[in-house]
């Protein structure tokens, strides 16, 4: 049998072609690029592969940007709250900050674009009372309260990018240039940005694909006095403020955003934040500008013959690829890094690009290709966890980065990675174009809805919080499930009612954030639509405060449907009669290991003997269940992922919409393998999503098991018997 | 020596007078008591002991109460929760209630009286949309909203006093008739408990002490249609509503209160919600209604030659002996059970009455004292326990209740007793009327203040409770701690600032809470005040969720003074470095356990590098400290009662107050013993705390230490030596 090939693309590095041939050979690559500290010599350009060459658009280009200190992007940055102790107080409100990124923009003045708070009282100071002194970078407030705090929100300029900047800080790059970002929204950056391109494309014929990284707005991240990292949110539009900005929008909208919009008394808009009507505005508004910039770049990549591609974060602020517009760029591919399976489906699920491509981890550094290292553990991990979301919707490429010749010394490694190659492209050619079998079909509801597709309780991409993980295991549960996701938001549902062909809704998140819902939650409307189709006969499933905002005597406001609420205190004079666990219960059928909840939610009883309680602990109910009309609630207190937890939430679902029958239609009795199944070419597949032998009784589809061992990490195809 | 004799009440039954006079003797009583259940028979009354007799007030006289079922106590109710899933919904608003404590008072207009709610808008219905179907006990609510859900709050009589009616079903006492509640508010009542006392004290010469059980009102205890406890309040007014309460208050206020008032979508106005004004408005106006009739009936007692004692509890409601007017009712005693430390001090630091009488645990009842269980060990715990307080403010007099002829099969439970009524006396003996010496006045902040003297997070009382018993612990260590302590509201250091003689203020509770104070925290006044004061050299002492109520980008509106603040997602992408611990600190030097913070608080964390992380835990500050100005503060996650809490609160409070110096100015090393002092009267005292030996090391007050030995529960009484 031939080797397959294609599809997978391979980093590399100057001096390496011998190197770079083979394990184009082996891994059956078709592509290389070039990668963060790492050029492409001329004669691996000349191999037999497609040339990604990384693109910096709004950086990188010093010799323009210094000449247009004036053309700097902006943010709206407040300082730390600061005490008055007495009629005056004095506020260093760049002390905090990072003074080789952050600077004060005394060109606009402050007096028009700056904003002096009482955070006490949470009100707006008057220009009035308030003065600049420009020498010490303060704001000297008069006639203060005494014992209340103040905060500036002032205009800065951004100096250097933050990409480059932590780049810099951790290697330790000296005297390197620091890359000064700049706007395209002024004069001469927009027009640098296409002349600067289209001599690039001329000057570089052997470049196939033009890889963007990305266009022209960081996602929010400022440093601190000590160069350390002061806050970071990877889908913030802090960083895409500017007078013109600001200007262009008021003559749009009609009203003026003010620095209390952006600064948000340090919340920043958050992700986490219900977002104000405001951010939203703005969101569209910035959406528009950078499709329409971007389109002008990806056009004359096309018309040099070359292909686009957008890196799927850094600059990537207004291209958000599940946002309205960004169809509308042209692009002809995304890459973004894929750390488990929930990042897959970020990329493969990309509607309006023809190319999806997942860079895969490790990524080769020091820090994990070291002698005593096996860096084949992390690829196991990472490619069983992706597998899985694959064979729900396949990236069209894989692909590595870094340093090959790092890789290249770990041979078992590179014996692994070939194999995954070759399997990648397995699944990719049978499953590619064919739609999985889907048992039921699940809505995601929060504030942000698709826009935030796979990702929505994101603060720094793939980083653990301790706020997050009893929320995000849902999302990577369901990136590898057989199950149709949607993500949608309350405004959504609001303006076109619940799609019909819904069978569960998920609501998920602590309570007041956007992923709960906080004061939407306060519109009957809502609140009494939700009931009614969950009293119809659909599925809601709710994780730790779900629905939540105390009013009407209620905390969580589908408690009725819910069978549980959260005791807050104001009705502990209430007996809590209704604490019997049922014996069994189809949800926890399969469980194997001790059940966790992750954070977990304290304080969550049942309301009535109806409310079937499944798990408790502590006087707290964890898991529950509870029939409303036709309709049927899950709760669950947290689901950290794991694969116990996917099961538990995939009979979460099934219970809640009411098709317990269905479950064992394709099913595997082992919870560690899963069943993905393809109709429309007659072929299932038995997963083992471990690096553990597995034996598994599997169900057919037509009601027949057979038990069978899988290798560890192995993929088992079958036919399809027709009886 | 001469035995000692006198200050203790033995409970005492029919037929049992030989045993009745050796325990008079063997335990020093002079006084003699019935019990729920027991009567006195004459040769007993003849002893050489004051005769106390419980006493019903608006109970137990059926034959006046039959005749007169208009004048029975009232409640506002509210039914459960009904879902419309049409334009009509039908509320069976008696459906969950006891038919035998609850019946529709339909002899006042329900459309005057009666409201119907939407609690999905949360919004007052029409009465033109509603009608009453009294053959049913149904209300029809018509145009409904389809998936909102309605509720009644219906005027209900109360035909069964819950005290009565507890030991009824508890006890199963059959046909005994039901003893139907009255309301002195109405005429026939009014005139009648007057006329009945003045006959009764002519027919009981044999009384020296009236023991009222109690007088008017019961606190909320509604049972359900299972005949269970539904809801319950020791300190809620529910029960003292009539029409004739509601339009004396419209006359005397101007305004008339609704059901809503009193039923607040079925919070009821628990003590856990923070108070509104119409609720403090007619707790003020009932508490002035009760002092005065409850007075009649003392004058009457007085002009028998009698005295008047009463019990604290059942019947108490409008009487709270910490309220404005409870002096000017005239009694002599209140009695009350001792639980612990905290009840002891809620009976002994009655201001306006003479004699406080605390009524020691086990109550000698067959669930104590039966074959194989010794009732000793309950005795010896609640001794140890409310011993710690008497040293701090004793009780006048000290006595059980129940079946004494249970207790005296145990002699060695009656040779324990012995011995404590020998030890009390001595202790009172001694300190009685002597202050002791206090290192610093704390004062106790939340909305209730002095009125919750003691037992501020009280539902029911005694009994433990989840959500409580975390701040609870903290009430209990000040029991018996050297410490002046003083219990304040919100509105008075609004009104009156704070008192210059406080070195610590605690704030403990839960956010939204009576007892953290909820949205009191959005005025700017309050929160600068407490700023101000602590700036100036102030100690506070954060316990839970203080001074919460999100605003200005601080949940904790003291966060900055308190150094910590608990993240609720809206700043998850700001960096938190601030996680080293302090190696060793003042707070936790004679720790001996592991720490229990109890329920423990999520997602603390400390502000800056100044705060002090003192203990930490699954990434959450649990116990941390802050300077602030002059002043400091301690924030603490829970504090659950134990001699180690106890200690750990000491401590806290003498960093808070910046007074570590005082603290071995009277000290014993080890935590299990505690050291009080009198320096009026030359002498302190060193307690065992334990039933266990104990060694300690004990500060004398000039800086000598001596180290000795204490016996179980030991309390070793010695000479303050100025040298």
């Amino acid at each position: 049998m031939a080797k397959s090939k294609g599809r997978v693309t391979l980093p590399s590095e100057s001096n390496f072609l011998s190197q770079t041939k083979e394990l184009l050979e082996r891994w059956g690559a078709d592509a290389i690029r070039d990668s963060d500290g790492t050029k492409l010599s001329d004669d691996v350009k000349e191999l037999d592969a497609k040339i990604y060459t990384t693109y910096f658009v709004a950086r990188g280009h010093n010799d323009f940007a210094q000449k247009h200190m004036d053309e700097c992007q902006q943010a709206f940055l407040m300082s730390s709250y600061t005490l008055a102790t007495e009629a005056t107080v004095k506020i260093e409100f760049l002390k905090d900050y990072f003074d080789q990124q952050v600077k004060a923009d005394y060109d606009h003045d402050p007096k028009l674009w700056w904003e002096v708070y009482d955070r006490t009282e949470n009100q707006l100071i008057s220009t009035d009372a308030w003065y600049v002194d420009q020498c010490t970078d303060t704001v000297i407030v008069e006639n203060c309260k005494p014992f209340h705090e103040y905060t500036v929100s002032f205009l800065a300029y951004l100096i250097w990018d933050p990409t480059q900047m932590y780049n810099h800080i951790t290697n330790d790059w000296g005297d390197k240039p620091h890359e000064i970002p700049f706007d395209v929204r002024k004069q001469a950056s927009r027009e640098y940005v296409k002349d600067y391109l289209k001599q690039w494309l001329k000057d570089n014929p052997n470049t196939d694909v033009v890889r963007f990284t990305t266009f022209f707005y960081h996602f929010t991240l400022i440093f601190n006095n000590l160069a350390k990292e002061k806050f970071v949110d990877w889908c913030g539009y802090g960083a895409s403020v500017s007078t013109e900005a600001i200007l262009a929008f008021e003559e749009e909208y009609g009203y003026r955003l003010k620095a209390e919009d952006f600064v948000k008394n340090g919340y920043y808009n958050s992700t986490f934040c219900v977002p104000s009507k405001q951010y939203l505005d703005y969101i569209d508004f910035q959406q528009r500008f950078v499709k329409d910039r971007a389109k002008e770049l990806v056009d004359l990549v096309h018309e040099a013959g070359k292909e686009a591609m957008m890196f799927l974060g850094d600059n990537w602020i207004g291209t958000e690829p599940y946002g309205k517009y960004f169809p509308q760029i042209g692009l002809d591919a995304v890459v973004g890094s894929v750390g488990d399976g929930a990042t897959l489906r970020l990329i493969s699920d990309i509607p309006g690009v023809k190319v999806h491509e997942g860079r895969f981890l490790p990524y080769f550094f020091p820090d994990t290709f070291y002698e005593g290292n096996d860096p084949t553990l992390e690829g196991i991990r990472n490619w069983l966890n992706a597998r899985r979301a694959i064979m729900r919707k396949p990236v069209d490429r894989i692909g590595y980065g870094g340093y090959l010749s790092l890789a290249y010394k770990f041979p078992k490694f590179v014996d692994y990675i070939e194999k995954v190659c070759d399997e990648f492209r397995t699944i990719y050619d049978t499953i590619q174009g064919v739609t999985p079998y889907c048992g039921l079909k699940v809505a995601i509801l929060n504030s942000w809805g698709a826009l935030r597709s796979w990702h929505p309780y994101m603060v720094a991409h793939g980083l653990y919080c301790k706020q997050i993980y009893s929320y995000n295991g849902m999302l990577e549960s369901l990136s590898g499930a057989s199950v149709d996701v949607q993500f949608i938001s309350f405004s959504d549902i609001m303006e076109h009612g619940i799609p019909s062909d819904i069978d569960v809704i998920i609501n998920a998140g602590d309570a007041e954030t956007a992923f709960s819902g906080g004061s939407v939650w306060d519109d009957s409307k809502l609140v009494s639509m939700v009931r009614e189709w969950i009293y119809n006969g659909g599925g809601f499933v709710g994780i730790g405060e779900p629905a939540a905002y105390e009013k009407g005597g209620h905390f969580f406001q589908l408690a009725d449907a819910l069978g549980v609420d959260k005791e807050l205190g104001f009705t502990l004079h209430t007996d809590k009669y209704f604490k019997d666990v049922v014996k069994s219960h189809f949800i926890t059928e399969d469980i194997v290991d001790e059940f966790d909840f992750g954070e977990g939610m304290k304080n969550i009883y049942a309301l009535s003997e109806n409310t079937e309680i499944i798990v408790q602990s502590k006087d707290e109910v964890n898991l529950a269940a509870h029939s409303y009309g036709k309709g049927r609630c899950v709760y669950i207190a947290g689901l950290p992922y794991s694969q116990q937890n996917t099961r538990l939430l995939m009979r979460s679902m099934y219970y809640a919409a009411n098709k317990e029958a269905d479950f064992k239609k394709w099913y595997a009795d082992n919870l560690f393998c899963e069943v993905h199944v393809y109709p429309s070419i007659n072929k299932y597949a038995i997963l083992n999503n471990t690096n553990e032998y597995q034996k598994t009784k599997v169900y057919d589809g037509e009601g027949n098991s057979v038990e069978l061992t899988l290798e560890p990490g192995e993929i088992s195809w079958k036919e399809i018997s027709h009886e």
